[in-house]
Order: structure tokens, then sequence, then C-alpha cells
């Protein structure tokens, strides 16, 4: 079996689909892509492990990537695909996330031999899965020079809409210092556990901001995801650590983004100086009231939409019947090209909601107008 | 190797050490205080497992108990025992915690033939090991008959001073709920621990109260002893699990003491109306906001010292140079008494803080001190 990206891209997605690709086993899906696209005369191909990256090169003033990934959940009896309603729908895993999308990129591939903009087209591996082996990643890291381009767009199901950019997330450790005690003595300690209080009631009264970046609406959260201290039930406790998760909006770069976190948990505790003062009234002096351990930091990206670039994308997808862009808030792997200051929007067909489910499905007319969308944004 | 109850009672307490009893391992004792108890005629002796219980029967108007435990924590290359400072001081495992404590017993039990008021005295096992192995407590369930008294006094280490009574304990888990949600998406979501934050902002400001009962102090204390909350980094909690200890004086009974924390709880979250109306408006209504489930209850009991009895006791102790009666805050076996309805203090030779030490050691002189103490309170 070969793929033939002359099909109708339904067609193409199907075949997509009766390949498995679960996570980590991607090498036949990227053998079918790499010989399909080394076929086609006005592509240079690159392959990297099971990453395949096809590039025109007709000396455009701007160039783009369109990104998919190749790989899928684990399958729940739902390979080999099947048509339903009449072939209106397109059953099976990878239908939403994202086969249907890496069909649209592959049809486009292959047919537009002279699109107005230069075109990178990144297949890549093992983004459902640990952060680590993401094939996008690799690439970023080994090769950054493929992923050059003024715009790009990462064909995550989205319903046929642009959702633009994406927040980004931190996590931090928040640890609460104390001192333990026999609970019959209470006195004689410190409780971490209560004097972490004024943080919990400021992000009880925290109301999140909603920012606009690039004409989207980004609707940011900070929350405690997770708290935990206490050494036994009838000792103080010495320490307490609430986890903070703040999803932040593009309109800051990482290290502003922490320090609004720093700041925040700064002014939670010096608007309760009563708190502050039973620390300093402490028996021995607590030289660290609280001290911030960052976790995890994956900064946001912007969707660029004020660009002429992408404000040609967004008229062509506007002209296929789809709703105005919106913001991504979720992060995705639109991130990697914020990191290499890139611009990215999501941009593909299938239901977000129906994404892993046992019965994933999509509406072959959607299929047909994301690669409409495309198309015409490349060709005019 | 018998037991020679007539040797002055520093001597006996040596011999006890000598004789090693670390919990569970108490047979060859209890044989030996047995026999020795048996030889005496005024009293009447009840084996039950290694528990000694051995009774004057004058058919007096009165009737105390004064008891002790066999059992030590393990030894610590301080078995045999030594003298020191000149045979001021008796080094070894249960110097303090509390052979000197079940000699002064002894030594009494065989001495006072006639005593003024009838005496148990109870020698049990286990008092260092979890609470279900206590000898006492074993009695109490068994033969609750051999321990009714007037008023009861426990012989453990207080450096001489009467302490009255025992504070009580309560442990209540307060599960706060939420719903669960992304936390790119947190107001999807109803955050738990947040919610949370009026019941840690009342434990802050909280005041432990400080109730005098039968004449003495009880400083209470009410304590997060334990926080736990959270599912995933990138997940807002469902739910968060605050465990309050409640020490409490013996002027509440423990019904009344659990409906003191149940009014707390509920004052918490009604003092901040807010966070009630942001449950309200959650996206599912959360039919509960917040619910308790009680881990661990001790009932307190009260110290008995404004009864006539008691108040000679009192007298009788100070006047061997002892400071006045304090009261006691950590829970003690003294509370079994307090369950039989029963007054009961603890007065016992040796430095507490020494209790369980390498080297732990007590003054002879607090030794004959103790017994001075008793002698005359069941004399006079």
């Amino acid at each position: 079996m070969t793929l033939d990206l002359a099909a109708p891209v339904e067609v193409l997605a199907k075949a997509l689909i009766d390949l498995p690709s679960v996570s980590g086993d991607e090498r036949e899906i990227a053998d079918q892509v790499e010989a399909a696209l080394r076929a086609c005369a006005h592509l240079e191909v690159t392959r990297l492990g099971n990453n395949v990256v096809a590039r025109t090169t007709l000396g455009r003033a701007e160039r783009v990537v369109v990104a998919g990934h190749l790989d899928t959940v684990p399958i729940a009896s739902n390979v080999p695909g099947r048509w339903a309603d009449d072939g209106a729908t397109l059953w099976g895993r990878g239908a939403v996330d994202m086969k249907a999308g890496v069909a649209v990129q592959l049809s486009l591939a292959a047919a537009l031999t002279e699109p107005t903009r230069d075109v990178t087209w990144v297949l890549y591996d093992q983004e459902e899965v640990e952060e680590t082996r993401n094939g996008l990643g690799r690439v970023s890291r080994e090769r950054p020079d493929l992923l050059q381009a003024d715009f790009a767009v990462l064909g995550e199901p989205t319903g046929g809409v642009i959702e633009g950019g994406c927040n980004g997330t931190l996590r931090v450790d928040v640890t609460v210092q104390g001192k333990a005690a026999h609970s019959a003595r209470s006195w004689k300690g410190v409780n971490a556990i209560h004097h972490a209080a004024p943080l919990l009631q400021a992000l009880e009264e925290y109301e999140a901001e909603t920012i606009e970046v690039d004409g989207l609406k980004y609707r940011e959260g900070l929350n405690a995801v997770g708290i935990s201290g206490g050494i036994a039930g009838n000792v103080i406790p010495d320490s307490v650590t609430v986890t903070l998760n703040y999803r932040f909006s593009p309109a800051w770069p990482l290290e502003e983004a922490k320090e609004r976190v720093e700041k925040f948990v700064q002014a939670a505790f010096t608007a309760h100086p009563e708190t502050l003062e039973r620390w300093q009234a402490a028996p021995d002096e607590l030289a660290l009231v609280y001290s911030l351990v960052w976790t995890d930091e994956a900064q946001a990206c912007r969707p660029g939409l004020d660009a002429p670039l992408a404000r040609s994308f967004a008229a062509a997808v506007e002209a296929t019947g789809a709703e105005s862009p919106r913001a991504k808030l979720g992060w995705t792997d639109v991130a990697r090209f914020g990191v290499l200051g890139i611009p990215a929007v999501n941009y593909g067909p299938g239901d977000p909601e129906l994404a892993h489910a046992d019965d994933e499905r999509c509406a072959v007319s959607q299929i047909r107008e994301v690669r409409a969308g495309l198309e015409a944004w490349l060709t005019s």
C-alpha cells in the first residue's frame, strides 16, 4: 500500500487512519509519508527520525510552516476507519486528532506546486506522549533552520476555526514555613497550614484577567492545583506546600509571567500583616516565611493575527464560512513556534471534544473546508 | 530473685529497673509483683493477663485507685540501672517512666495495712504501645468493677507535682468540595482548595481558650494538622481535606466538644458569604459544600480537685514542698478513669522530659517525696 496524495482529501484521511501509528510506532507512516512527498519534484524533503519536513524553495518573500503530528493515542477498536451517514462522516482513531488535518496538509503539499508563499510542511511524531519525546521539539532543537518562517499553522482540530497562539503555563511550589510542636502544646509551634491562609484567601478573591493580544482575547487563570502539609495527627505542621498553576496570556514573556506570580504571592502575605506579625512572634524567629520553587514553565505564543500575512489567512478561512478567529487557551505545540519567535495559530478539521474519544469522528465537509481555506490562502 | 517490698523505695525502684519489661514482655515482672502482693494478707489480689490489681477491703467511706504501668520503652544500654551522684540519682530505663512510680506504689501497698481510704493498687501492662493493647484499657473493659473508686491517681512522672485531669482530643477530616476541570479553562470548575480559604483564615485567627476546671487552667488548641488536595498539575482540584485536631478542656463532654468544632467550621464559612456565593454560582450546583468525618476521639478527664478527698490529697502533696497542682494538657491514661466517671490526676516522681531518654534518671529524693506525699494522704 502506498499513499495516494492525489486522492480526495477524505479518502486520503481514511488511508492514514487505516495505517496505525500510535505514539512510538510511527515508522511505517513516516516511511510512506516520506516516500509520497519525495515523489513530488517541487519539494525538498528531509527525514529526521520519524519526522518528515518537505519544503518548497521558490524564493517567495514569505515562508509559512504548516505542521501536523502523525501519531495517535491508542486504538480503541476504531481502526480501520469507516464511513457513516452515507459517507458524510469519517469514523476512526485520528479522524479528529489529527489524521484529517494531516490529510489536508499532504493533499496540499502535493497539489500546490507553486504556492504564493513558500511552504514548509512538517509531519512529526510523538505528540501524544511526554513532552521530551515530541518530534516537533526534536526538530526545533536539532534543525531549527528547517522551521524558520514568518508564520506557522498547526493543524490540530479546532472545528475549522482559527485558534490563535496559546496561553503559557507556569507551575510553582509555594512552601510556607512553620515550626513543629506537639499539638497538645500547639503554642510552642508555628502552624504552617494556618499561615497559608492569606495565600488561599488571595486565590479565592483573585479574578482572572482577560487580555487582548493581536486582536484575540486570552482568559488567564491562577489556581492552586495541589496542597499538602502535615506530619502526624498530633503534630503542628512545620510546612505546607501549595502548588500554583498560572495560565498566562501571550502578553507576558515568561520572565514577566513569573514576576506576576511572585508579586501575587508577596501581596497575599503583605495584605495580612497580622500573619507576618505572628511569624515574627514565633518562638524561634523563622528566617524564611515562604519560598518559591518553579517546577514547570512553558511560554505563551502570540497569534500574530495583526500582520498582513496572517490577516490574509484569516480572510481566506472566513471565506469558507468559518467563525472569526479566537484565542487558544490551552497550551499546544504552537508554543514551540513562539519559542522560535514565530507567531502561530491552530487550524484544523474536527471537533476537539471528540479527540481521543472511542467514537472519534469527523464531518467530511469540514475536512474539505479546511483544505479549501488553506488552499485559498496559499494560492491568493 | 523476689521483690522485697519492705526495702527502701529507691532500692525497690532499682530492683524493678533491673527486671526488664519492655512492652509485650511483662510476664516476669507481673509474676513477681503478683507474688509480692499476694504475700500481703491485707490485700485482695486479682490477676488479669499481665495486669495485677490489689485491693484493701476495709469498708472505708471512700476508695481511691492508684495505678501505674509495668512496661517500658525499649532498653538503650541502660539496664541494669546504676547509682550516680553518690547515690542521689538512680539511672536506668524506667527510672522516670515509670518504675520509680511503681516502686512508690508497691512500697505503700505493702506498708499501709490500714489506710484511711480503701485503696485499689493497679499495676498494668502495655502502656507504651498502641492504645488497643493498653492493660488499663483491658481492665476497664473486662473488669470495670475492679476500678470503681471516688478518685484515681496515676503515677506517671510529673516531677512530684499533681497534674490534674487531662485535655481531650478530637480529630476530624473536613473535606471541602469542588468540581474538576482542566486548569486552562479553570472557570469551568470549582477550586476546592481556594474555597478552603475561609476555614484556614478562621484557624489563623482563632485564639485558643484557657478554661478553668475544678480550679485548674486547661489551655486548649484547635489546629490543622494536615491538609491535602489536588489531582494533577493541570486540573482544578475537586476536593481538599483539612484534618483538624481539637485539644479540649474537661469542661466539655465529648459530644459538646464535637459540637464546638462543627460550629467553628460552620461559622468559618458563613463568615465568608462570598465563598458560599461562588459555590452557589458553580456550573453544576454543588449540593455538599463540605463534610466532616470524625477519625479520632478521646474524652477529657476532670481533675476533681474541688472535692474534699482531692483537696486533702493536694494538701498532703504540697506539704512535701511540691508546687501547687496544675492542669495536664496532653492526653494520658487518666482519661480512662474519666470514661468511668472517676476524677483523676497524675502524680509521680521523675522529670517527664527525661522519660524515654537514653540517660533516663531520677533523683532519689523525689522518689521519697512522692512516697511521703501519698503516704500522708492515705494515712491522715
